[in-house]
């Protein structure tokens, strides 16, 4: 399985994925599954895979071959919506060719989230279908997810907003992909993470942060931290009050405020 | 689509579930997912479903009518894991009888999480497949769910421990309730929030709370302003430090501790 998310906010855009593959329990690997097209001032993409590793690697090689070429390409295609219907095309015909030469009822589809900025227009991200049709991301709605989605949505649906700033995005996809993993094992790190600012059309930052990354491990506890803060932040039911006055210290103590809240 | 979620601690156990059924997107109802059978002093038990309505319901009347009567009940038997057992049977009793009258390919299949506590023995939850097979909680794993479970339990994974306080467990079980009504529109409100507190043998508490329920609401904001809190508490990317000199006040302010953390 894998997991990968994009987020799309006023300072640019934000790009984290897992690294885990399986084929079976017994093969498990690690591939990275964040890829960047970059031509610096003149387009910056970055590909997140998920699906078929085969069709989806595939997808990459020629996607970089052609960038290379005077064809179509995710260099010369006029928009990032023509580029994403480029990548769609090639990731559907890529499956039937290799869904011709099956013998075992495999599953070759590969799902895609695309983002970038094209100089001169605004940074867009888009998820490809297996089927090679995509949709965009909207304004109410400014991330996108793939594979093993539900596990890390919540924490994003609370807290993404275009206004957040993009490194406190990059923490927020950080703490997605971790709950995803801490919950399923066949999502896990190392983790890639990409930001691209708004207008810089360059990779402005890449990560790829191992298990045992000491930022990575910091993130983690201290968003556990912070959990269990929240919850003790919680207000209390009616009667606990009373209970309070006589036992527990502390069980009736809700702090009015959550000091460093975003205000 | 449903969701319930059981937590076992210390103090006695939690059952939390929502109200939303739907047999198709134009047939969405209201129904309570929570049944209580509690004999006060001797023995009190919470029954939590998922799947088929009409299973669900015939299961929890059987158990309800048996129980007057002098055969194998719910009151009669002599352990939780008995009583476990005979749910697992009069369920797959119950499906298997109205597959035979099917003609649709019908799901008849339903899924409960049993728990309580017998005078004299300790609480226990119990989960129990559509087969009429369950498993039991552990120590290290100390809550069950059925339905829609991935998107409520990253909390719990989180928070959940033996040590916790019943209020706290409890609300924990609302926000994980909470984050999956909002990422999913076939888990909704009303819900329905039981403890049952360890040795009282009888239930402590039973909370029915509307979606508009001001505490809920409230417990709904906090959480909301906690897990903002929770971000900006997270360590920032070593290029902030140096930009944070330059200009966004606050950037850089990590807070050293989450004020209100349960030590």
């Amino acid at each position: 399985m894998t997991y990968c998310v994009a987020i799309n906010v006023d300072e640019g855009l934000v790009f984290a994925s897992d690294s885990r593959t399986n084929a079976g329990i017994d093969h498990v690997s690690t591939y990275t599954k964040m890829h960047a097209f970059v031509w610096p001032g003149e387009r910056a993409f970055v590909l997140l895979s998920a699906g078929n590793l085969a069709t989806t690697q595939a997808v990459v090689k020629q996607l970089g071959q052609e960038s290379e070429s005077d064809g179509d390409s995710l260099y010369r295609l006029s928009s990032m919506s023509a580029c994403a219907d480029h990548i769609g095309h090639l990731s559907a015909v890529l499956q039937r060719q290799q869904a011709q030469r099956d013998t075992a009822n495999t599953n070759f589809e590969a799902t895609f989230i695309f983002g970038g900025q094209i100089a001169g227009s605004d940074p867009e991200l888009f998820m490809i279908y297996p089927q090679g049709n995509y949709i965009h991301e909207s304004r109410s709605h400014p991330y996108l997810q793939i594979g093993e989605i539900k596990y890390g949505k919540p924490i994003l649906d609370r807290v993404i907003r275009r206004d957040l700033s993009l490194e406190t995005a990059a923490r927020a996809a950080l703490v997605s992909l971790d709950s995803t993993i801490r919950s399923n094992v066949t999502v896990g790190a190392p983790l890639d993470l990409a930001i691209l600012r708004r207008d810089r059309i360059d990779l402005d930052t890449r990560l790829h942060l191992e298990e045992a990354d000491p930022f990575y491990r910091r993130l983690c506890e201290r968003w556990q931290e912070g959990l269990m803060a929240g919850l003790s932040y919680l207000p209390r039911f009616p009667w606990e009050a009373a209970q309070a006055q006589q036992s527990a210290p502390g069980n009736a103590a809700v702090p009015d405020q959550v000091p460093g809240a975003d205000q």
